[in-house]
C-alpha cells in the first residue's frame, strides 16, 4: 500500500474506498520506525492496542467526523491508562480517566497513538527543556522543535499522525507549528476543556491542536470544543462550520518600526510575501505600532504569572527540588520573590495595557503576525538556554494575555527551504473567522504538508468525496445543529465544508409550520446576494428516500456557487417564496434563527 | 418656605412652579445645621459657593435631568479643589479634577455639596473607622451609620443632599443603605468610571449610590454611567430608560437552612414580609442554598484580595504607620504574609466557586437577601471592631467577586421602628432590571423616606409633573435616545418614567422613510399585547408645535395604560400600518431597532 496523505479527507476517502483502519494503523508504526526518533513519544499505544482500537470502530461511519483518524496527545494531558508526566519523572502519575477533550475526540473516532514529548511543566517555546531527550525537529534537526508542545508538532510534521494536541500559554501550540510546517490551532481560552490536564498558567492557558492542514485542525476544535461545567474556566464559545471568509477583512500588521526579525532578512520576505497573499485575496492591510503588544508580552515571564506555574511544581520543589530541570527551576521560582501586592499590581498593569492595545485593534478583523521572528538551532539554545526561547515568543506571548485567539497557518517555504509560518489572530471566540481566513491564506500558496512531501492539495475534501455521492448544497434547517440536519447523517452523508451562492439568488423565510425552512429562488447575475450553503456528500443510494421527504415549495435542482462551481442542492418556486420574507440581506439562515 | 422634600421630581416640580435653586440650597444648610453632626462631611461647599454654583445655571433646565439637584461625594471620589482624604490625613492631597462621575453629575446639572466621611480607605461596613469622628446614624444614634461610605449614608437619610456618591467592595454602598433607610444602587463592575477614585479593592470595587428612592438613585445612575477609556476596568454597560418590571420573575432567596440572622428574630419577620410583597406582585420565590454564596464571601478578607487594598496604602505604610488607625492597619497587612502563588490560588479557588453559584443560580431571574442580618450598635464596635464588621457583610461580601448588580431596597419599617431593607441581585448588567423591580417593591409598602419624615409617594414622578404639562405616551422614535427625542426635549418636555400599554394593542413598524417609525393600533382587550413607552410632560403650550410635525399615518389619541390608567399618546391609523411589520411579539421599539 502507498502511504496515504495523513489527512481527514484522505483517510475518509481510502475508507470509503474500503482501506481499513487498520490498514491506516500499520502505516503510523511503519512510518514511526521509519522517522526512527526515540524522543518524540514519551509512552505509547502498541501497535497491537491501537489494532485493537482501530479494529473496534467497527464498520467505517461517515458520521464520525474523526473516524479512523490517528492522533497524539502532549504528556500534560491525560489519557487513561497511560503515564502523565509534563515531561517530569518525579512528577507523573497514571490516571484513570481521560482528559475531557481525549475523551471527545474518541468517541468521534479517533484512534489515540502516544503521549508526546515536552518541555518541562510545559514551561518553553523550544522543546529541548527535557529531561526525556529532546525530538528531533521534523524537517531540520538542526533547528530545535519548538514548544513546549514540541513531540505534538514533530508528530504531525512527520505525518505520523494526523492530528495531536498540544497545550499553548506562551505560544506552545503555535512555535512548534512555524517550525515543522503545520498548522497550530490555539482555541479561546476556555473553548477546550482543562479537566485531565495538567496547568501551567491555568488563567491564560489553553490545549491547542496541530494539523498537517488548517480544515484538520479546525475538524478537530469542532468535535473537542465543548462546555464543560468541571472546568472553571470553560466558557461557552461557539466552533461553527467554516463559512467563506469576510471579502475583504481589514488586517494587522506590525509597522516598519515595530516589527521585529532579529535582522533575519529570508523571514522578513517570507513574512511580507505571506501579506502579499492576503492583499492578492482582498484584504486591507494596516500597519499598527506593536509597541503595547510587546509590553504585553513581556509581562508573562517577567511578571506576575510565573507565580501560577510555582503553584504546580511548589510541592515537588520542596521535596525534590533536582527533579526539576535546572533551566525550569530558574525560569519558576522567580515567583518566589513576588507577594501578592505584586500579582495584583501586575494585573493592574495588564489592564492598562490591555485598554491601550485595545485601541491600538480598533477597526481590525484580525491580525497577521510572523509567528517566529527567526529560528534558533539546538546549538544556539545549549549556549543560551533563555535568549532564543524569549525570542521566539515575541509574536505569540501576548496572545493569551490579551484574550486572543490564534491559529498559526504555513505558507510557501522561504527561500531557504525554512518553513514560512504566520499567525492570524482576532479577538477571543473569532476561531471561525481566523480559521476561514486561514483555510483561504493556506489554499492561496504551493507547499508540501509538514516534513512529508505529500503535496498540499487546496481542496481536497470536494475532490476525495465526489467520488463516494452527489454533492448537494444545504442553506437550512438540514445545516449543523439544526432540525432536520440528521436526514442527512442518518443516510451517512459527510460533511464536505462551507460555501457560498453565486450573488443570483434571493433568500426568503418561508411561511409555514416548523421548523422554519429557507427557499432560495435564482434570478439575474446581481439581483441577488450570495447565500451561505453547507456542501455534504450523500451516498448515491441514499439520494431517493432524501428527495422523497422534501416538501413543496422545495426540490433539489441546480445551485451555482461563488467560485464557480455548480453542485446540486435545494431551490425553490419563486411564487410559494414571495409569501415568505425576504432575508437577502442576512445572507445565512442561522443569522436569521438567531433574530427569530 | 416648607422644605421640598429631597427628591429628584419633587425637586424639579418645584424649580417648575418657579422655586430658585438659592432656595433650595438655602435649605440644604438650613437643614445641615438642625442635624448638627459636624461628622457627616470632611470638607464642604461654603453655602455662599453653593449659592453660586445654583445662581450659575442660568434659568431652570428640565432637559437636564439632574439640573439643581444637590448632592454629596464620599471623601475618597476626587472633587476639583476639594482635599480628597480617604480618611486618613495622611494620605491627602487636593486634585483639580473632578472625578469622572462627578464631571458627568455636575453636566447634568447637579450641585456638589460636600466630600462625606468614610471608614479609612474604604476598609469596613460600620462607619466608625475614621479618624475624622464617626457621623451619627440618621435614624438611631445608637446604631452605627454604616460604612464604608457611612457619611454619604447619612446625609442622604437626613435629606440633606438628593443623592450621594459611595464606593462599594464589600457592601459599603448597601450597609448604609440598611441603616438609614434609603436606597443604595451598586452597579455592575465597571459601570461607573474610577477615574479619580481612590482605590481600595481595584479589580473587584464601584462607585456606587445612595438616594431616597429607587427612581433617583437610578436616575443619578443613568447620568453617571458612561465609558471612560482611562478606566481599564470600565466596561460597556448600558443605562437604559426604567421599563415594566418582568411579570413574573422567579427569585431566589436563602434557603431556611441557610439563612443567616444572628438570632434576630424581627429583622427575620422584616425580610419575610418583603418577601410575601413580592410573591404578592407576582414572583416566583424560590430557595436556594446560601453556602456557596457564603464560601465567597469569606474570601474578600480572608483571600488574597487583601493584597489589593496593600498596595494603595503600601508606602505610606512604609513611611509612616501611625497615620493608618490600628484596625485598618490590622485588616489589610494580613496581605504581608500572602503571596503571588497564593493570589492566583485564591483567583482559581474563586474561579471554582463562582462555577458552583452559578450553577446554584441557574434560572434565576434574581436574588433577594436581607441587605444585613442583623443591627450592630456603636457599643458593639468598640467593644469588637472586626467581629459585628464581618457580620455586616453576610449578604453582601460576595456581590462583586461574583460579579453581580445589586440595589438595596427600603421596604416597610420593622415592627421595632428600625428600617426594612432587602437588596435585589442579578448577574452584570441587569441593572436596569434590578432597578425595575426596586421600584416596585418600595412603591409596595408604606414608609418614610430616610429618616426625613417625608412620606414616600408611590408615583411621585407622575402626579408631581401632572400639573406642569401634558403627559404624553411615547412608544417609538420620540424614546430617549432615538433620533426624535429632541423634538420633546427642545420643547422642555420632563421625562417621567417607562409604562406599558393594556394588551389591546397590536404594534407595526411601518413602511416609509427613515428615521423608522412603529405604529400602535388598538383593538379588543387581549388581542394585542403590553407595548413599552415612555411618559413624558410636555408644557401645555408645546403641544400644538409639536403635534404640527407628526405626519400620518401617526396621531395623538388616548392610550391604554396597563396599569389602568389613561394618558394621551402616539396612536396609528390601522390601514396603513397593514402595509408595515406587525412587531407585536417584540413588545417594544427598542427591540425591533436591536435587530435591524
Amino acid at each position: 500500500m502507498t502511504d496515504i496523505a495523513m489527512t481527514i479527507p484522505d483517510l475518509h476517502a481510502a475508507y470509503a474506498r474500503g482501506v481499513s483502519p487498520e490498514q491506516i494503523i500499520a502505516q503510523v508504526y511503519t512510518r514511526l520506525r521509519e522517522v526512527d526518533d526515540p524522543c518524540i513519544f514519551l509512552s505509547m499505544a502498541s501497535e497491537a492496542d491501537a489494532q485493537a482500537a482501530a479494529a473496534a470502530l467497527g464498520p467505517y461511519d461517515p458520521a464520525k467526523p474523526l473516524w479512523g483518524v490517528p492522533f497524539a496527545v502532549k504528556d500534560n494531558i491525560d489519557v487513561a491508562g497511560y503515564e502523565t508526566t509534563a515531561a517530569c519523572p518525579a512528577y507523573a502519575y497514571t490516571p484513570t480517566q481521560d482528559a475531557f477533550v481525549v475523551a471527545k475526540l474518541r468517541e468521534a473516532g479517533a484512534i489515540f497513538i502516544g503521549k508526546t514529548n515536552l518541555d518541562q511543566f510545559a514551561t518553553g517555546l523550544v522543546g529541548v527543556r527535557t529531561p526525556y531527550g529532546a525530538p528531533r525537529n521534523s524537517i531540520d534537526p538542526e533547528i530545535v522543535p519548538g514548544g513546549s508542545s514540541g513531540g505534538s508538532g514533530v508528530a504531525v510534521g512527520h505525518g505520523i499522525v494526523a492530528f495531536s494536541l498540544g497545550t499553548d500559554t506562551a505560544g506552545s501550540g503555535r512555535v512548534p507549528a512555524a517550525l515543522n510546517n503545520i498548522v497550530g490551532l490555539k482555541p479561546t481560552l476556555g473553548a477546550l476543556s482543562a479537566t485531565g490536564v495538567v496547568p501551567a498558567c491555568r488563567s491564560v492557558e489553553t490545549v491547542s491542536i496541530f494539523a498537517l492542514t488548517v480544515a484538520d485542525a479546525y475538524t478537530a476544535f469542532t468535535v473537542a470544543c465543548a462546555y464543560d461545567a468541571a472546568d472553571a474556566y470553560a466558557r461557552h464559545i461557539s466552533a461553527p462550520p467554516l463559512s467563506t471568509p469576510k471579502s475583504a477583512p481589514v488586517i494587522g500588521i506590525p509597522s516598519r518600526d515595530s516589527i521585529r526579525f532579529s535582522g533575519d532578512a529570508v523571514q522578513e520576505a517570507s513574512f511580507n510575501a505571506a501579506v502579499d497573499l492576503l492583499r492578492g485575496q482582498g484584504a486591507e492591510i494596516r500597519e499598527i505600532d506593536f509597541t503595547p503588544l510587546y509590553d504585553v508580552a513581556d509581562m508573562l515571564y517577567e511578571g506576575a504569572w510565573v507565580a501560577e506555574r510555582y503553584t504546580v511544581i511548589e510541592d515537588l520543589l520542596h521535596k525534590d527540588p533536582e527533579a526539576i530541570l535546572p533551566v525550569t527551576r530558574q525560569v519558576i521560582c522567580k515567583a518566589e520573590a513576588l507577594s501578592a501586592a505584586d500579582a495584583f499590581r501586575g494585573m493592574y498593569r495588564l489592564k492598562e495595557l490591555s485598554r491601550i492595545a485595545e485601541t491600538a485593534l480598533e477597526g481590525l478583523d484580525m491580525l497577521c503576525v510572523p509567528t517566529i521572528p527567526t529560528f534558533h538551532t539546538v546549538a544556539e539554545l545549549e549556549a543560551d538556554p533563555i535568549g532564543p526561547n524569549s525570542n521566539f515568543g515575541t509574536y505569540t506571548n501576548f496572545v493569551n494575555l490579551l484574550d486572543m485567539c490564534g491559529i498559526a497557518v504555513p505558507v510557501p517555504a522561504r527561500s531557504d527551504g525554512r518553513p514560512g509560518s504566520v499567525t492570524l489572530l482576532a479577538a477571543a471566540g473569532k476561531d471561525a473567522d481566523i480559521a476561514a481566513s486561514g483555510l483561504a491564506l493556506e489554499a492561496a500558496g504551493k507547499r508540501n504538508l509538514g516534513a512529508t512531501g505529500w503535496p498540499f492539495n487546496g481542496t481536497p475534501t470536494l475532490e476525495a468525496a465526489a467520488t463516494d455521492g452527489l454533492i448537494l448544497a444545504v442553506c437550512g434547517a438540514h445545516m449543523h445543529g439544526l432540525p432536520l440536519n440528521h436526514q442527512l447523517t442518518q443516510r451517512g452523508a459527510t460533511y464536505l465544508g462551507a460555501a457560498t451562492t453565486s450573488d443570483s439568488y434571493r433568500f426568503y423565510a418561508l411561511a409555514g409550520d416548523p421548523p422554519a425552512r429557507p427557499g432560495l429562488v435564482k434570478g439575474t447575475p446581481g439581483s441577488g446576494a450570495p447565500i451561505a450553503v453547507e456542501l455534504w456528500s450523500l451516498p448515491f443510494e441514499k439520494v431517493g428516500g432524501f428527495l422523497e421527504a422534501i416538501p413543496a415549495p422545495l426540490g433539489i435542482g441546480t445551485v451555482d456557487l461563488s467560485d464557480g462551481r455548480q453542485v446540486k442542492g435545494f431551490i425553490c418556486e419563486a411564487e410559494a417564496a414571495a409569501d415568505g420574507t425576504d432575508i437577502t440581506q442576512l445572507g445565512d439562515w442561522r443569522n436569521y434563527l438567531a433574530q427569530l
